[in-house]
Protein backbone atom coordinates (compact mmCIF):
# COMPACT_ATOMS: atom_id res chain seq x y z
CA UNK A 1 0.00 0.00 0.00
CA UNK A 2 1.42 3.36 -0.40
CA UNK A 3 2.36 5.41 1.61
CA UNK A 4 -0.14 8.66 1.30
CA UNK A 5 -2.75 6.15 1.32
CA UNK A 6 -1.64 3.79 4.44
CA UNK A 7 -1.73 7.47 6.53
CA UNK A 8 -4.63 8.85 5.23
CA UNK A 9 -6.38 5.43 5.83
CA UNK A 10 -5.73 5.38 9.43
CA UNK A 11 -8.52 4.02 11.40
CA UNK A 12 -8.23 3.56 15.04
CA UNK A 13 -9.11 -0.02 15.75
CA UNK A 14 -11.12 -1.28 18.70
CA UNK A 15 -12.40 -4.52 17.61
CA UNK A 16 -10.03 -7.38 16.42
CA UNK A 17 -10.12 -11.15 15.18
CA UNK A 18 -8.30 -13.70 17.35
CA UNK A 19 -6.42 -14.62 14.53
CA UNK A 20 -2.48 -14.58 15.24
CA UNK A 21 0.05 -12.54 13.58
CA UNK A 22 2.70 -14.22 11.38
CA UNK A 23 6.11 -14.26 12.44
CA UNK A 24 7.03 -12.51 9.56
CA UNK A 25 4.39 -9.38 9.68
CA UNK A 26 4.94 -8.42 13.06
CA UNK A 27 8.97 -8.63 12.25
CA UNK A 28 8.54 -5.81 9.73
CA UNK A 29 6.72 -3.91 12.28
CA UNK A 30 8.97 -4.27 14.65
CA UNK A 31 11.78 -3.97 11.70
CA UNK A 32 9.91 -0.39 10.95
CA UNK A 33 10.01 0.89 14.28
CA UNK A 34 13.78 0.08 14.12
CA UNK A 35 14.61 2.76 11.46
CA UNK A 36 12.86 5.13 13.06
CA UNK A 37 15.17 8.37 13.55
CA UNK A 38 16.09 8.87 16.82
CA UNK A 39 18.46 11.23 18.89
CA UNK A 40 21.87 10.89 17.98
CA UNK A 41 21.40 7.49 16.72
CA UNK A 42 21.20 6.18 20.42
CA UNK A 43 18.17 4.46 19.88
CA UNK A 44 17.18 4.84 23.73
CA UNK A 45 14.08 3.32 23.81
CA UNK A 46 12.42 -0.06 23.89
CA UNK A 47 9.34 -2.69 22.81
CA UNK A 48 8.06 -5.41 24.95
CA UNK A 49 5.82 -7.44 22.67
CA UNK A 50 3.41 -9.13 24.80
CA UNK A 51 1.28 -12.77 23.28
CA UNK A 52 1.41 -15.10 25.91
CA UNK A 53 -2.60 -15.04 27.16
CA UNK A 54 -2.10 -15.33 30.53
CA UNK A 55 0.61 -11.99 30.29
CA UNK A 56 -2.30 -10.55 28.08
CA UNK A 57 -4.83 -10.83 30.84
CA UNK A 58 -2.76 -9.33 33.33
CA UNK A 59 -1.98 -5.95 31.41
CA UNK A 60 -5.68 -6.49 29.77
CA UNK A 61 -6.13 -5.52 34.30
CA UNK A 62 -3.83 -2.76 34.26
CA UNK A 63 -4.69 -1.20 30.92
CA UNK A 64 -8.35 -0.47 32.60
CA UNK A 65 -10.03 -3.74 31.32
CA UNK A 66 -10.71 -2.18 27.81
CA UNK A 67 -11.98 -5.44 26.12
CA UNK A 68 -9.81 -5.75 23.10
CA UNK A 69 -6.91 -5.92 24.82
CA UNK A 70 -8.45 -9.94 25.15
CA UNK A 71 -9.17 -10.55 21.45
CA UNK A 72 -5.91 -8.62 19.86
CA UNK A 73 -3.17 -11.40 19.63
CA UNK A 74 -0.13 -8.45 20.49
CA UNK A 75 0.40 -5.74 22.49
CA UNK A 76 3.89 -3.44 22.24
CA UNK A 77 4.47 -1.69 24.97
CA UNK A 78 7.18 1.21 23.72
CA UNK A 79 9.38 2.70 26.37
CA UNK A 80 11.90 5.67 27.00
CA UNK A 81 14.91 3.75 27.75
CA UNK A 82 18.43 5.21 28.91
CA UNK A 83 19.22 1.71 30.78
CA UNK A 84 21.04 -0.37 27.43
CA UNK A 85 23.06 3.06 26.83
CA UNK A 86 23.80 3.40 30.23
CA UNK A 87 25.01 0.09 30.67
CA UNK A 88 27.23 0.71 27.41
CA UNK A 89 28.60 3.80 28.59
CA UNK A 90 29.75 2.35 31.97
CA UNK A 91 31.47 -0.67 30.20
CA UNK A 92 33.20 1.96 27.84
CA UNK A 93 34.92 4.20 30.37
CA UNK A 94 32.49 6.83 29.76
CA UNK A 95 30.26 8.32 32.27
CA UNK A 96 26.39 8.71 31.46
CA UNK A 97 24.77 12.14 32.70
CA UNK A 98 21.21 11.02 31.74
CA UNK A 99 19.62 11.02 34.68
CA UNK A 100 17.84 13.95 34.24
CA UNK A 101 14.52 14.98 32.99
CA UNK A 102 15.65 16.73 29.07
CA UNK A 103 17.22 12.86 28.64
CA UNK A 104 13.81 10.91 29.45
CA UNK A 105 12.09 13.50 27.42
CA UNK A 106 14.68 12.30 24.41
CA UNK A 107 13.86 8.44 24.92
CA UNK A 108 10.30 9.63 24.82
CA UNK A 109 10.44 10.94 21.48
CA UNK A 110 12.66 8.26 20.45
CA UNK A 111 9.77 5.80 21.65
CA UNK A 112 6.78 7.73 20.30
CA UNK A 113 8.14 8.23 16.34
CA UNK A 114 8.70 4.68 16.43
CA UNK A 115 5.53 3.78 17.49
CA UNK A 116 4.57 5.59 14.91
CA UNK A 117 6.62 3.52 12.43
CA UNK A 118 5.53 0.66 14.15
CA UNK A 119 1.63 1.89 13.48
CA UNK A 120 1.79 2.41 9.92
CA UNK A 121 3.92 -0.69 8.71
CA UNK A 122 1.08 -2.97 10.58
CA UNK A 123 -1.59 -1.08 9.03
CA UNK A 124 0.38 -1.07 5.79
CA UNK A 125 0.10 -5.22 5.94
CA UNK A 126 -3.73 -5.00 7.06
CA UNK A 127 -3.52 -5.07 10.49
CA UNK A 128 -5.17 -2.58 12.57
CA UNK A 129 -3.84 -0.56 15.96
CA UNK A 130 -4.86 1.31 18.84
CA UNK A 131 -2.87 3.34 21.04
CA UNK A 132 -3.06 3.29 24.52
CA UNK A 133 -3.12 6.61 26.71
CA UNK A 134 -3.71 4.20 29.76
CA UNK A 135 0.53 3.30 29.51
CA UNK A 136 1.26 6.64 31.06
CA UNK A 137 -1.72 6.54 33.86
CA UNK A 138 -0.31 2.92 34.54
CA UNK A 139 3.45 3.34 34.22
CA UNK A 140 4.27 2.56 38.28
CA UNK A 141 2.16 -0.99 37.50
CA UNK A 142 3.52 -1.44 33.95
CA UNK A 143 7.42 -1.06 35.61
CA UNK A 144 6.53 -3.61 38.16
CA UNK A 145 4.76 -6.00 35.30
CA UNK A 146 7.44 -6.03 33.28
CA UNK A 147 10.29 -5.66 36.57
CA UNK A 148 11.70 -2.85 34.61
CA UNK A 149 14.86 -1.82 35.27
CA UNK A 150 16.32 2.30 36.20
CA UNK A 151 16.42 4.42 33.02
CA UNK A 152 13.14 2.77 31.79
CA UNK A 153 9.45 4.54 31.74
CA UNK A 154 6.67 2.87 29.46
CA UNK A 155 5.11 5.81 27.25
CA UNK A 156 2.92 4.55 25.00
CA UNK A 157 1.26 1.22 24.07
CA UNK A 158 0.06 -0.42 20.80
CA UNK A 159 -2.57 -2.94 20.38
CA UNK A 160 -1.99 -4.86 16.81
CA UNK A 161 -4.09 -7.11 15.07
CA UNK A 162 -6.74 -8.04 12.34
CA UNK A 163 -9.17 -5.40 12.54
CA UNK A 164 -12.92 -7.35 13.23
CA UNK A 165 -14.67 -4.01 11.01
CA UNK A 166 -13.38 -1.31 9.41
CA UNK A 167 -15.26 1.43 11.10
CA UNK A 168 -15.48 4.82 8.74
CA UNK A 169 -12.87 7.76 9.08
CA UNK A 170 -12.94 9.93 12.11
CA UNK A 171 -13.63 13.57 11.83
CA UNK A 172 -10.95 16.07 12.31
CA UNK A 173 -10.81 19.75 12.87
CA UNK A 174 -10.20 21.86 9.75
CA UNK A 175 -6.42 22.14 8.79
CA UNK A 176 -6.40 25.75 10.22
CA UNK A 177 -6.93 24.64 13.42
CA UNK A 178 -3.84 22.91 13.76
CA UNK A 179 -1.27 24.60 11.26
CA UNK A 180 0.07 27.98 11.50
CA UNK A 181 1.91 29.91 8.63
CA UNK A 182 4.65 32.01 9.61
CA UNK A 183 3.23 33.08 13.08
CA UNK A 184 1.48 31.88 15.69
CA UNK A 185 -2.87 32.42 14.92
CA UNK A 186 -4.30 33.02 18.50
CA UNK A 187 -7.50 32.52 17.77
CA UNK A 188 -10.80 34.73 18.53
CA UNK A 189 -13.78 33.27 20.11
CA UNK A 190 -15.08 33.71 16.38
CA UNK A 191 -11.91 31.09 14.90
CA UNK A 192 -12.91 28.84 17.76
CA UNK A 193 -16.53 28.28 16.73
CA UNK A 194 -15.65 28.16 13.00
CA UNK A 195 -13.20 25.51 13.82
CA UNK A 196 -15.70 23.64 15.90
CA UNK A 197 -18.35 24.39 14.19
CA UNK A 198 -18.60 20.97 11.63
CA UNK A 199 -17.45 18.65 14.72
CA UNK A 200 -20.12 20.04 17.00
CA UNK A 201 -23.04 19.59 14.20
CA UNK A 202 -21.95 16.12 13.48
CA UNK A 203 -24.99 13.52 14.56
CA UNK A 204 -22.66 11.29 16.52
CA UNK A 205 -21.48 14.53 18.83
CA UNK A 206 -25.36 15.35 19.35
CA UNK A 207 -25.70 11.53 20.27
CA UNK A 208 -23.11 11.47 22.36
CA UNK A 209 -24.22 14.56 24.18
CA UNK A 210 -27.24 13.29 24.70
CA UNK A 211 -25.97 9.79 26.41
CA UNK A 212 -23.74 11.82 28.47
CA UNK A 213 -26.73 14.13 29.81
CA UNK A 214 -24.40 17.46 29.27
CA UNK A 215 -25.16 20.17 27.29
CA UNK A 216 -22.01 20.29 25.30
CA UNK A 217 -19.42 18.39 23.94
CA UNK A 218 -16.73 20.12 25.48
CA UNK A 219 -18.24 19.21 29.20
CA UNK A 220 -17.66 15.21 27.93
CA UNK A 221 -14.39 15.33 27.76
CA UNK A 222 -13.24 18.11 30.80
CA UNK A 223 -16.54 16.05 33.21
CA UNK A 224 -16.49 12.60 31.97
CA UNK A 225 -13.14 11.45 29.73
CA UNK A 226 -10.33 13.37 31.27
CA UNK A 227 -11.61 15.12 34.26
CA UNK A 228 -9.51 17.68 35.98
CA UNK A 229 -9.11 15.47 39.26
CA UNK A 230 -7.83 12.48 37.07
CA UNK A 231 -5.26 14.16 35.43
CA UNK A 232 -4.01 16.17 38.92
CA UNK A 233 -3.41 12.20 40.24
CA UNK A 234 -1.97 10.66 37.26
CA UNK A 235 -0.05 13.42 36.91
CA UNK A 236 1.66 12.97 40.40
CA UNK A 237 1.98 9.25 39.73
CA UNK A 238 3.98 9.75 36.41
CA UNK A 239 6.18 12.69 38.02
CA UNK A 240 6.97 10.43 40.65
CA UNK A 241 7.32 7.16 38.41
CA UNK A 242 9.80 9.43 36.10
CA UNK A 243 11.81 10.50 39.55
CA UNK A 244 11.66 7.15 40.90
CA UNK A 245 13.11 5.31 37.28
CA UNK A 246 16.12 7.79 37.64
CA UNK A 247 15.15 10.85 35.64
CA UNK A 248 15.38 13.64 38.28
CA UNK A 249 18.35 13.29 40.46
CA UNK A 250 19.29 16.67 38.66
CA UNK B 1 6.32 4.63 -3.10
CA UNK B 2 4.70 1.63 -0.91
CA UNK B 3 4.48 2.09 3.03
CA UNK B 4 7.34 -0.62 3.88
CA UNK B 5 9.86 0.46 1.94
CA UNK B 6 9.78 4.37 2.88
CA UNK B 7 10.06 3.44 6.17
CA UNK B 8 13.42 1.66 5.38
CA UNK B 9 14.53 3.74 3.52
CA UNK B 10 14.76 6.43 5.86
CA UNK B 11 17.39 8.77 6.38
CA UNK B 12 18.02 12.15 8.15
CA UNK B 13 18.67 14.73 5.57
CA UNK B 14 21.68 17.32 6.44
CA UNK B 15 22.20 18.88 3.23
CA UNK B 16 19.36 20.32 0.92
CA UNK B 17 18.72 21.79 -2.95
CA UNK B 18 17.01 25.24 -2.10
CA UNK B 19 14.23 24.48 -4.51
CA UNK B 20 10.69 25.49 -3.11
CA UNK B 21 8.20 22.35 -2.12
CA UNK B 22 5.05 23.05 -4.41
CA UNK B 23 2.51 23.82 -2.67
CA UNK B 24 0.32 20.29 -3.58
CA UNK B 25 3.11 18.59 -2.12
CA UNK B 26 3.63 20.52 1.49
CA UNK B 27 -0.15 20.22 1.93
CA UNK B 28 0.20 16.68 1.64
CA UNK B 29 2.67 16.70 4.33
CA UNK B 30 0.36 18.62 6.54
CA UNK B 31 -2.20 16.43 5.79
CA UNK B 32 -0.76 13.75 6.67
CA UNK B 33 0.18 14.89 9.98
CA UNK B 34 -3.52 15.83 10.47
CA UNK B 35 -4.79 12.73 9.52
CA UNK B 36 -2.16 11.00 12.75
CA UNK B 37 -3.98 9.20 16.37
CA UNK B 38 -4.52 11.80 18.89
CA UNK B 39 -5.93 11.31 22.70
CA UNK B 40 -9.16 11.52 22.25
CA UNK B 41 -9.71 13.13 19.15
CA UNK B 42 -8.53 16.57 20.89
CA UNK B 43 -6.27 17.11 18.76
CA UNK B 44 -3.84 19.20 20.83
CA UNK B 45 -0.86 20.12 19.30
CA UNK B 46 -0.09 22.53 16.33
CA UNK B 47 2.49 22.95 13.49
CA UNK B 48 3.88 26.20 12.71
CA UNK B 49 5.32 26.36 9.01
CA UNK B 50 8.54 28.52 8.43
CA UNK B 51 9.11 29.48 4.70
CA UNK B 52 9.94 32.99 5.34
CA UNK B 53 14.09 33.83 4.68
CA UNK B 54 14.29 36.04 7.49
CA UNK B 55 12.55 33.93 10.15
CA UNK B 56 14.14 31.13 9.20
CA UNK B 57 17.95 32.84 9.24
CA UNK B 58 16.47 33.84 13.16
CA UNK B 59 15.57 30.06 13.76
CA UNK B 60 19.07 29.15 12.39
CA UNK B 61 20.53 31.38 15.36
CA UNK B 62 18.10 29.61 17.96
CA UNK B 63 18.98 25.97 16.34
CA UNK B 64 23.08 26.53 17.04
CA UNK B 65 23.57 27.55 13.87
CA UNK B 66 22.95 24.17 11.71
CA UNK B 67 23.67 25.09 7.88
CA UNK B 68 20.86 22.56 6.76
CA UNK B 69 18.02 25.53 7.69
CA UNK B 70 19.43 28.38 5.81
CA UNK B 71 19.38 25.74 2.64
CA UNK B 72 15.73 23.92 3.00
CA UNK B 73 12.90 25.42 2.08
CA UNK B 74 10.69 24.56 5.01
CA UNK B 75 10.95 23.87 9.08
CA UNK B 76 7.79 22.76 11.06
CA UNK B 77 7.86 23.36 14.52
CA UNK B 78 5.53 20.81 16.33
CA UNK B 79 3.88 22.25 19.34
CA UNK B 80 2.27 20.25 22.23
CA UNK B 81 -0.61 22.29 22.17
CA UNK B 82 -3.47 22.62 24.55
CA UNK B 83 -4.80 26.26 23.46
CA UNK B 84 -6.86 25.73 21.36
CA UNK B 85 -8.62 23.17 23.42
CA UNK B 86 -8.64 25.14 26.44
CA UNK B 87 -10.07 28.36 24.40
CA UNK B 88 -12.81 26.07 23.53
CA UNK B 89 -13.93 24.48 26.35
CA UNK B 90 -14.26 28.18 28.23
CA UNK B 91 -16.36 28.89 25.67
CA UNK B 92 -18.94 25.63 25.76
CA UNK B 93 -19.30 25.95 29.78
CA UNK B 94 -16.54 23.36 29.99
CA UNK B 95 -13.63 24.08 33.02
CA UNK B 96 -10.73 22.47 31.44
CA UNK B 97 -8.46 20.63 33.96
CA UNK B 98 -5.06 20.22 31.53
CA UNK B 99 -2.85 22.38 33.66
CA UNK B 100 -0.88 19.78 34.81
CA UNK B 101 2.12 17.45 33.49
CA UNK B 102 0.06 14.68 32.19
CA UNK B 103 -1.37 16.98 29.79
CA UNK B 104 2.02 17.97 28.63
CA UNK B 105 2.65 14.41 27.75
CA UNK B 106 -0.46 14.06 25.98
CA UNK B 107 -0.39 17.07 23.79
CA UNK B 108 3.67 15.88 23.62
CA UNK B 109 2.42 12.24 21.91
CA UNK B 110 -0.36 14.28 20.14
CA UNK B 111 2.97 16.21 17.93
CA UNK B 112 5.42 14.01 18.10
CA UNK B 113 3.42 11.07 16.03
CA UNK B 114 1.94 13.48 13.92
CA UNK B 115 5.73 14.50 13.41
CA UNK B 116 6.19 11.30 12.03
CA UNK B 117 3.50 11.12 9.85
CA UNK B 118 4.53 14.08 8.45
CA UNK B 119 8.31 12.55 7.92
CA UNK B 120 6.84 9.77 6.11
CA UNK B 121 4.56 11.69 3.38
CA UNK B 122 7.60 13.95 2.85
CA UNK B 123 9.86 10.87 2.00
CA UNK B 124 7.01 9.25 0.11
CA UNK B 125 7.01 12.61 -1.77
CA UNK B 126 11.34 12.41 -2.76
CA UNK B 127 11.82 15.11 -0.15
CA UNK B 128 14.36 14.77 2.83
CA UNK B 129 13.82 15.66 6.60
CA UNK B 130 15.93 16.09 10.34
CA UNK B 131 14.72 16.66 12.99
CA UNK B 132 16.09 18.73 15.35
CA UNK B 133 16.74 18.28 19.14
CA UNK B 134 17.64 21.84 19.55
CA UNK B 135 14.13 22.09 19.99
CA UNK B 136 13.93 21.14 23.77
CA UNK B 137 16.78 22.97 23.93
CA UNK B 138 15.94 26.24 22.57
CA UNK B 139 12.04 25.95 23.73
CA UNK B 140 12.06 29.15 25.44
CA UNK B 141 13.68 31.05 22.79
CA UNK B 142 10.92 29.65 20.41
CA UNK B 143 8.62 30.30 22.41
CA UNK B 144 9.26 34.26 22.47
CA UNK B 145 10.41 34.30 18.87
CA UNK B 146 6.74 32.65 17.97
CA UNK B 147 4.91 34.48 20.54
CA UNK B 148 3.65 31.54 22.03
CA UNK B 149 0.77 31.31 24.00
CA UNK B 150 -0.14 29.43 27.60
CA UNK B 151 -0.81 25.94 26.97
CA UNK B 152 1.73 25.50 23.87
CA UNK B 153 5.34 23.90 24.57
CA UNK B 154 7.39 23.35 21.44
CA UNK B 155 8.43 19.72 21.07
CA UNK B 156 10.64 18.76 18.18
CA UNK B 157 11.42 20.65 14.65
CA UNK B 158 11.79 19.00 11.03
CA UNK B 159 13.49 20.08 8.40
CA UNK B 160 11.96 19.64 5.13
CA UNK B 161 13.20 19.83 1.59
CA UNK B 162 14.76 18.22 -1.17
CA UNK B 163 18.19 16.14 -0.51
CA UNK B 164 21.44 17.53 -2.19
CA UNK B 165 22.79 13.98 -1.64
CA UNK B 166 21.25 10.77 -0.09
CA UNK B 167 23.77 9.47 2.17
CA UNK B 168 23.93 5.62 2.90
CA UNK B 169 21.67 3.98 5.38
CA UNK B 170 22.64 4.24 9.02
CA UNK B 171 23.43 1.69 11.29
CA UNK B 172 20.84 0.06 13.83
CA UNK B 173 21.49 -1.99 16.55
CA UNK B 174 20.51 -5.43 15.98
CA UNK B 175 16.74 -5.88 17.03
CA UNK B 176 18.22 -7.76 20.28
CA UNK B 177 19.13 -4.53 21.22
CA UNK B 178 15.59 -2.87 20.93
CA UNK B 179 13.07 -5.45 20.96
CA UNK B 180 11.98 -7.54 24.07
CA UNK B 181 9.80 -10.75 24.43
CA UNK B 182 7.10 -11.16 27.23
CA UNK B 183 10.09 -9.77 29.85
CA UNK B 184 12.45 -7.17 29.82
CA UNK B 185 15.79 -8.65 29.33
CA UNK B 186 18.20 -6.96 31.14
CA UNK B 187 21.04 -7.07 29.21
CA UNK B 188 24.57 -9.16 30.62
CA UNK B 189 28.20 -7.45 30.14
CA UNK B 190 28.25 -9.59 27.31
CA UNK B 191 24.79 -9.11 25.90
CA UNK B 192 26.46 -5.33 25.82
CA UNK B 193 29.30 -6.33 24.61
CA UNK B 194 27.73 -8.59 21.55
CA UNK B 195 25.11 -5.92 20.85
CA UNK B 196 27.32 -3.07 20.28
CA UNK B 197 30.30 -4.86 18.31
CA UNK B 198 29.56 -4.37 14.62
CA UNK B 199 28.57 -0.78 15.66
CA UNK B 200 32.40 -0.86 17.39
CA UNK B 201 33.53 -2.38 14.22
CA UNK B 202 32.11 -0.08 11.74
CA UNK B 203 35.21 2.41 10.14
CA UNK B 204 33.49 5.45 11.08
CA UNK B 205 33.23 4.68 14.23
CA UNK B 206 37.11 4.33 14.50
CA UNK B 207 37.30 7.66 12.36
CA UNK B 208 35.33 8.82 15.07
CA UNK B 209 36.88 8.07 18.01
CA UNK B 210 40.21 10.09 16.50
CA UNK B 211 38.44 12.90 15.19
CA UNK B 212 37.44 13.31 18.92
CA UNK B 213 40.92 12.40 20.34
CA UNK B 214 39.07 9.91 22.71
CA UNK B 215 38.67 6.16 23.24
CA UNK B 216 35.66 4.73 23.33
CA UNK B 217 32.47 5.95 21.14
CA UNK B 218 30.69 6.12 24.11
CA UNK B 219 32.64 8.75 25.57
CA UNK B 220 31.73 10.91 22.14
CA UNK B 221 28.55 11.07 23.78
CA UNK B 222 29.19 11.22 26.89
CA UNK B 223 31.93 13.86 26.82
CA UNK B 224 31.21 15.75 23.50
CA UNK B 225 27.67 15.20 21.75
CA UNK B 226 25.45 15.01 25.31
CA UNK B 227 27.69 15.92 28.39
CA UNK B 228 26.04 16.01 31.69
CA UNK B 229 26.46 19.86 32.26
CA UNK B 230 24.83 20.57 28.86
CA UNK B 231 21.81 17.90 30.14
CA UNK B 232 21.18 19.32 33.61
CA UNK B 233 21.28 22.70 32.01
CA UNK B 234 18.73 22.35 29.30
CA UNK B 235 16.47 20.19 31.76
CA UNK B 236 16.31 22.81 33.94
CA UNK B 237 15.23 25.14 31.36
CA UNK B 238 12.56 22.45 29.50
CA UNK B 239 10.96 21.96 33.13
CA UNK B 240 10.99 25.58 34.01
CA UNK B 241 8.91 26.30 30.54
CA UNK B 242 6.51 23.70 30.79
CA UNK B 243 6.11 25.42 34.12
CA UNK B 244 5.94 29.04 32.45
CA UNK B 245 3.79 27.60 29.65
CA UNK B 246 0.45 26.56 32.19
CA UNK B 247 1.45 22.59 32.70
CA UNK B 248 2.53 22.24 36.11
CA UNK B 249 -0.22 24.16 38.20
CA UNK B 250 -1.44 21.05 39.27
Amino acid sequence: MDTLSTIYNHRTIRSYKTDAIPKNVLDNVLEAAIRTSTTGNMQVYSIIVTKDEDRKKELHKIHFGQGMILEAPVLLTFNADFNRFNKWCLQRDAEPGYDNFLSFFTASIDALIAAQNATLAAEAQGLGVCYLGTTTYQAQKLVDFFNLPDGVVPVTTLVIGYPKDIPALVDRLPAEAVVHYESYNNYTEEDIDRMYKDKEALEETKKLIEENDLETLAQIFTKNRYPKAMNVDFSKLFLDLIKKQGFMNQ
